[in-house]
């Protein structure tokens, strides 16, 4: 019997999860939910009921994991606790600082209801928190580094577009090469945050704007740009929206760490991503946690959980004995 | 209260467990057993017992995990099953094609004691199968690709060993650059035997034998070198043990995937590990494992495991409130 996977949010993840869901043999996809007028959403899956937030109540018994496809600033710290009350839910809330508290929301919720809930799931969140937990408890003794990129930072791309005489803007985040080979080295060296990342940025002027002043705002943004090298590119809103509209991302997480009786013998762990669609790649990793819920839950396990408290093998549609015969 | 640690081996493994444990604020080593006469044996750590294997036994309730420290081709697949039924254990069974019988014989004996056995730890099996299991769960479209070294094979270092007129043999087994790069670049390439390994030989000869014969030999043994562009070096034994004595190795783990409507948008997840002591790196997997061991054995589960049933959390010596607040 195939999982019955819901989708609530219809945006870029939402279209994503959708995605990887129809290349999941052991997954389908029930329906997708939206606070929009769902006669004006139009998804990519023949056959498969598009219905409104209000009506999740009617499905509870129809769907075995809902993917919630919010966002993390507003939409997840409401909807994780609310629906994992009705579902087992698959999130990707991504704010670092906030998980203590959104775990424990949730917690509570999917403890009281029965249900299993997995927050934070994804690339970083997700697999990078798997490469860093991993690698620290194998070499205690050893740095962290983790490297970002080249991608677009949605949150810089809203801080240019906010500045007065600003029309449209994207800005990347890209990793300084030799910081990267400093680190693979086994130099273990001490990075400031203008050793590990520049910033470039690509803007559209209102018509009327002064280049030099928006330069001088973007370069002198505290928290933002001012600890950074940061570049400032003026360009026509054709040629943004031609070269600037991809959605790939990626980045680096390293364990640089000793051993031997003199602490003689370096050890370097790296892991990273190169993505051609961030969405998806996200949206690849919350199914196959999808998959890991429900094994969870038809366990009888409930509460909330990240990828760091799932085994591996629950992750993958693959019976143990194929994984220790093929990929073990 | 520690986790009480003993180490049942001491040889290469054996000693970096001894260290693995050191550097571990939550364990102590309690007793270092040997087929050897425990009087020849001496260990880094004051105050330790080092004891005949017969004396084991007498140690069951003193000794929470025993970390198995011999080798898989003949120690392992007896031992394991044998210490199963005393002890939980923890072992680097690397015959990858045994593993399945190995798992079995295991599975068998911890249930019937009570016990957790966790087989074939280490890097490869171990973090690589991690790698090749997260990835393939994440991208059920695409390609695996698994390079090994620059590093000793020990097994083909045997091998150049055993032809007539060979005093000494290290043979490295190294990567071939541009066949990551083709990896790296998402080409998604088929690469042959051939393609991703080359092999380099550096040979000591007993005195009056025949260079040119050996070379030839060499070059053309099946399996071992026929398949691969190999290169041999012929020096002296202080140049072979000044030089090649080291424990360096490494390798690459690759999945290139597909997602997308026209799955037009390819992801690279590359993990790579570089290794000053490959038997210090592969201990240290072992000691974080005998945490995870310690604690699923506490939580009542019984029976052969591997890293993939274990939540990647029950390997850190950190709770769950400090991973999620640190490290996720």
């Amino acid at each position: 019997m195939s999982i019955r996977i819901g989708i609530l949010g219809y945006g870029n993840l939402g279209r994503g999860v959708e995605l990887a869901v129809r290349a999941a043999h052991d997954m389908v996809l029930t329906a997708v939910f939206t606070r929009r007028d769902p006669a004006t959403v139009k998804i990519q899956t023949e056959g498969v009921a598009v219905l409104s937030t209000d009506d999740v109540y009617n499905w509870t018994d129809k769907i075995d994991v809902m993917i919630l496809c919010g966002g993390s600033a507003t939409d997840l710290p409401e909807q994780t606790p609310k629906y994992a009350k009705l579902f087992n839910v698959v999130d990707s809330f991504d704010t670092h600082a906030r998980i203590p508290e959104h775990f424990a929301n949730v917690d509570a919720a999917a403890k009281d209801a029965g249900k299993v809930a997995v927050i934070s799931c994804g690339w970083d969140p997700g697999m990078f928190s798997l490469a860093r937990v991993y690698s620290n408890a194998i070499l205690p003794d050893g740095n962290d580094y983790t490297f970002w990129g080249k991608g677009v930072s949605q949150g810089h791309s809203d801080a240019i577009r906010r500045i007065k005489g600003v029309k449209n803007a994207k800005q990347y985040t890209i990793p300084v090469e030799s910081a990267l080979e400093a680190v693979r080295s086994g130099k273990n060296p001490e990075l400031t945050t203008r050793d590990k990342h520049t910033r470039e940025c690509f803007v559209v002027l209102e018509e009327g704007a002064d280049a030099a002043a928006v330069e001088k705002e973007i370069k002198e943004m505290p928290n933002y740009f001012a600890d950074y090298d940061t570049t400032v590119h003026f360009i026509s809103e054709e040629e943004l929206l031609e070269k600037h509209s991809g959605m790939a991302h990626g980045g680096f997480v390293f364990r640089s760490g000793k051993t031997g009786v003199d602490k003689q013998h370096n050890h370097i762990i790296e892991y990273s991503l190169k993505l051609d669609s961030n969405p998806e790649f996200t949206t690849s990793v919350l199914v196959a946690v999808a998959r890991a819920a429900y094994r969870m839950s038809s366990e009888g396990m409930t509460g909330c959980k990240t990828m760091l408290d799932i085994p591996p093998a629950y992750l993958s549609d693959k019976s143990g004995e194929e994984l220790r015969a093929h990929l073990l």
